[in-house]
């Protein structure tokens, strides 16, 4: 079956991670941005802030859209978004990278269709017969 | 009912907007803005990309996590993500703002839990008992 939305968005729960990572904003930062070229994307540009106490919360802008993230050490938990457009990117290789540098011995993951071809037609007012649907990245 | 978990997220789907304002960068950054200060929460820093020929890809990271857009001017639709902690934040305002700014004549959203107090201490590998779950913000 051919997709038929603009984007794959991935909502991932990582519990059980290693408390220590969660609390390091630089290898945070490190982790996402890696993720994003594990999951060959083009990374447009990054912000990631160390909050006090503790926590890191950032996101990666990249041509295919986002990658974000929240953690709560003291929980050993964190918060993953992996939002991609475009069949040449796999949210799911940055989603096995994540798991894995953060230690993470639990996750539960949900996907999501973001903007599907047919709702976009039959919501529009407008006459979008002539409007040919791609999967492209915006550049 | 008592709110059980650290986050949360609404996804939206934003069909039917003015195509102009889906192409100004300039514009949904301010209104992305407003929509943070909309749904009281607290500003940390923001990114906003305009690509070409068209589109416009953004995120405000806020002390309560973030709120991140990705418009599609050529198909006037746009996906936004508003993503909050705490019980001082309503993101639905942030939502109801961005609706009208938008000019958003079909909406579609999806409220997810994220970091479910629940699953948290269930998952967890370490004796959670003493641990003492709050909504606090991370500052």
């Amino acid at each position: 079956m051919k997709s038929e939305e603009l984007g794959r968005h991935i909502l991932v729960e990582f519990y059980n991670c290693n408390s220590g990572i969660l609390r390091d904003h630089k290898q945070i930062e490190e982790y996402m941005k890696q993720a994003a070229l594990e999951a060959k994307a083009t990374i447009v540009e990054s912000v990631f802030h160390h909050f006090n106490p503790w926590g890191v919360s950032g996101a990666v802008i990249i041509s295919e859209s986002h990658l974000t993230i929240h953690t709560w050490p003291e929980y050993n938990y964190a918060a993953v978004d992996l939002f991609t457009c475009g069949g040449e990117v796999d949210p799911w290789s940055g989603f096995d990278y994540l798991a894995e540098k953060l230690e993470s011995e639990k996750t539960e993951t949900t996907e999501v269709a973001r903007g599907s071809f047919d709702k976009i037609r039959n919501f529009s007012n407008r006459d979008m017969s002539g409007v040919n649907f791609s999967y492209k990245t915006i550049e």
